[in-house]
């Protein structure tokens, strides 16, 4: 057989050959539409990248950006992979010093900004004696004034290259891309793709099992680029199936997404379940249905039953996806069979907000401390171990081995049942362990949002003078009809142990989200600390406990 | 990124260890129904490939099938291709002679076949020096008294071994699989497939645009797994997403395979034109409809559009798929996209029935004699030429180069539309040239079997003594109100240029066809060769030609 690598350039090449009509959309952060083909997307690519080359970019070297969704990002993606340097892409949310310490310490040459990052760049630029080259994603007329050094405009460097230019081969080993996660403790790590583990993860996430994309499709990934491997792996699958791929920018609310899908046909979308939650509500509020929409795929965090219950009642089929940063991202989900497709509904909508099944290529185990499988009987609690050929092996520029026989460990506890589908009970920071037994977070969690008058709810551990941690209740109330510690108290009672009940129900404007959107526990641990030390319970939490 | 080989072990260990309850049902010659898991075939495999490793078989030793699709063929795919060494399914309706040059120039070390197929190798045994060990796929109690030597029983092979053998690891460029070609000219050629090649091949055919295979499906494979690696890689795929697997065994007359359908509730089934003319004919006669049937995969020859209309009107979609032995086998279909989807009815059929479009992985092109691409205008014919992961680079044990500047020459001629579509015109070798021109033949064939009491056609160019060659119809008339020569040319005329419509007419009970279904046009031709020369035109064909 011929051993051709397996690289990014050839996913855009195949859209250029042979759906070189199809279009990218890409939405302007000021609003206005811009349309290209793959065609058009693949020739800029390549001058990009010819302009890159002359500069003296060269295999490996980190390319940063500080970008939103749109048609240069897409086209900057595949010049940098597609000539052999590593796609940086920075989450423009972090903070600026956070932003600073992963820019150097990928040691970027070039950092590709968003106009509106400007000032926080000329802030920074100073410290980051690594970038040689600062584009500023715009025309030259649109430039603005600036204090940052060695700045081009974008266009001006795609003009500048040679639409000949040639993708080169190489090994598919070599790195495609750059991601850092969030690490909610210590610095930010990085996570290193290559071509060969985007490539199979694509190919992947393009079965029918799964994402379902087809040529017939218009895909929206509101899941910012920046966020592991390009949108999840989006901006490689369109192009893969030659799925027209709409690009919305930085305005994400449920308006402008709603006009999107119906300007554009859009079928598909990615994205996290909050950004769903606010797109339902419009679609309700609309009155209209969901129009193309035909399937959401929902990741980051689990969706709530009644999200998957209100777009499939509009006919938008929800394909829910567990995975990490540190799995490209794409590991699990809650895959129908024969065997479960024959459950009633309502187990079948509860099976859809697990984490489900192993994709081929992806193997799991939910293991005991010293690496042993447990028992499939979805009650027995374990570490989630995952393996294949796009789990990280190890972070960037980190000596520390991270594998335990070959096992990458998520940190994530989970139980697996007999028909092999995984649901999470917890991070394993995260849990509550009340009277040395194990309270899941998530669980309550779920249940809670689905309590009416409840916008958004965390449960987190306390120390406590008697049982080591109680579960306190953080509640954000909704807007209309909020809920009260009485009306939650009665939602949840019969429906978890009593001692799952948290003592106490705090109400709060907000949760403490991070920049990638995942609440964060940790600080609010670190702001309850006290309570129940303080805290005078309406009837001792040992009670209940004794009760159950 | 992990860098785990892709090896054909991963397939079933996936399947085992997460679809391990799955079914895999197999219907013996003689008519009984075997059921067993994904686990069980796991665990049987296992064993298998222990017996074969104690019986000396090492990594790349040759093992050689004669055998149906059942699932004793199945295990042995897998225990064979996971152990490292190379399965080599030989097609037993070969003439012996040829199954002898196979079986040797291959150097199988060991012969599994059928209880059938017994007298036929005892005829071969003496001659097949390399072979060690004969396996007859049967238990103790069914064997045969036999004058080959070296003979046992399968099921005392699988009793003797480990089920704790684990899989090696090993590079995923070592040969997986071989299958030889027919080969109309010459001594048949193998194709050696490798674990990579066949890992990804499989994770393309089951993206969505593609199979659609999903864990939701019951696949029955009517292609033999003898054909192109392991029924096109079926066998592959439905271990890959756990679907269900249908193993028919030797009956595939369409009362059998109806019944199968029924039994076992088949949503996907895999074959070529002939047996699905057969099953369409049975369905419309029992007049209850497809069933389960949702899909079917159509290859081996391009579908007539009275098949693919009579399937979709039972509401079953109709994948057509292009490909060789040498491209493993899928490489072309004609995949509906946002603009094709937006054509007529019948417009739509008419692509169906095409090669369409090459799937990601795939490069195609339609070249001139000196490999320059020609124009995508649907009018310029020329060679198509094919490379990509899954293409062949040469030969088994054959040094003379195959490639030419990378590109496989499939030896077919074809056109390519503005839409990426490409349409077969002839094979090479088959085409008709008339007066300078070229006649399609397969155009012709296909219009000729949509014609009223026409069941099958073959166009042939012979020598003519003023136009070099002139087509010859060849017609097997359908059983019930057969066509006449005066109803063929009435229902011909106006459909197709008037040179193009054939000097005579001649009504034969069968076609020759070889060992994999594919007409012999070669041996055709040389019947008839004759055939002009000795001819008296009705009208003389120069003045057809001068009239268009």
């Amino acid at each position: 057989m011929q051993n051709q690598p397996l690289l990014l350039s050839s996913l855009l090449q195949h859209a250029s050959r042979f759906h070189g009509d199809v279009e990218i959309v890409s939405r302007f952060a000021e609003g206005p539409i811009h349309r290209q083909t793959y065609g058009s997307a693949a020739r800029r690519a390549r001058k990009l990248a010819d302009t890159l080359r002359q500069l003296g970019i060269v295999q490996g070297d980190r390319v940063g950006t500080l970008a939103w969704n749109t048609h240069r990002h897409f086209e900057i993606e595949y010049a940098v992979t597609g000539m052999g340097a590593v796609w940086h892409a920075i989450n423009p949310r972090l903070l600026p010093a956070q932003i600073h310490y992963i820019a150097a310490h990928a040691e970027d040459k070039v950092l590709f900004i968003e106009p509106s990052f400007v000032p926080m760049v000329e802030k920074l630029a100073g410290e980051l004696p690594t970038v040689e080259l600062f584009v500023v994603l715009a025309d030259r007329a649109a430039m603005l004034s600036t204090t940052i050094p060695n700045v081009r405009s974008y266009e001006d460097l795609v003009d500048e290259g040679d639409e000949n230019f040639t993708w080169p081969s190489f090994d598919e080993l070599s790195a495609s891309s750059l991601f850092y996660t969030s690490g909610t403790t210590g610095n930010p790590k990085g996570v290193l793709y290559s071509h060969r583990s985007d490539v199979l993860h694509c190919l992947s996430i393009c079965s029918a099992s799964f994402g379902g994309l087809t040529a017939l499709d218009a895909v929206l990934p509101m899941t910012p680029m920046f966020h592991a491997n390009g949108a999840w792996g989006f901006t490689h699958a369109a192009p893969m199936v030659g799925a027209k791929l709409v690009l919305p920018g930085p305005k994400l609310d449920a308006a402008s997404i709603g006009d999107l899908i119906e300007a554009e046909e859009v079928t598909v979308t990615a994205g996290v379940p909050v950004l769903y939650a606010r797109l339902l509500q419009h679609f309700e509020a609309e009155g209209r249905g969901a129009g193309s929409l035909r399937r959401i795929v929902v990741a980051g965090s689990a969706p709530a039953l009644s999200l998957i219950e209100g777009f499939e009642r509009m006919g938008v089929s929800v394909c829910h996806v567990w995975g990490m940063t540190e799995t490209s991202p794409a590991a699990t989900f809650p895959e129908p069979s024969g065997k479960t497709a024959r459950l009633a509904a309502d187990a079948q909508l509860k099976r859809k907000a697990g984490q489900g099944h192993p994709m081929y290529g992806v193997d799991i185990k939910i293991a005991d401390e010293n690496g042993n499988e447990l028992p499939r009987d979805g009650v027995s609690v374990g570490r989630l171990m995952v393996r294949g050929p796009w789990v990280t092996s190890g972070y960037f520029r980190d000596e520390s081995p991270l594998l335990e026989d070959g096992w990458f460990n998520t940190g994530d506890l989970a139980v697996m049942d007999n028909d092999h589908h995984i649901r999470l009970t917890d991070r394993a920071k995260d849990v509550i362990k009340s009277g040395g037994e194990w309270i899941s977070s998530i669980d309550v969690e779920n249940l809670t949002v689905s309590c009416p008058g409840v916008a958004d709810a965390a449960l987190i551990g306390i120390p406590h003078p008697q049982w080591e941690e109680r579960p306190l209740l953080l509640i954000v109330p909704a807007a209309s009809n909020p809920a009260t510690a009485a009306s939650i108290y009665a939602f949840l009672e019969g429906k978890i142990a009593k001692w799952w009940l948290p003592d106490d129900i705090i109400f709060v404007e907000a949760l403490v989200y991070g920049a990638t959107g995942k609440v964060q526990k940790m600080e609010l641990r670190r702001r309850y600390a006290r309570h129940y030390l303080a805290w005078k319970p309406a009837m001792p939490s040992s009670e209940k406990q004794q009760t159950e």
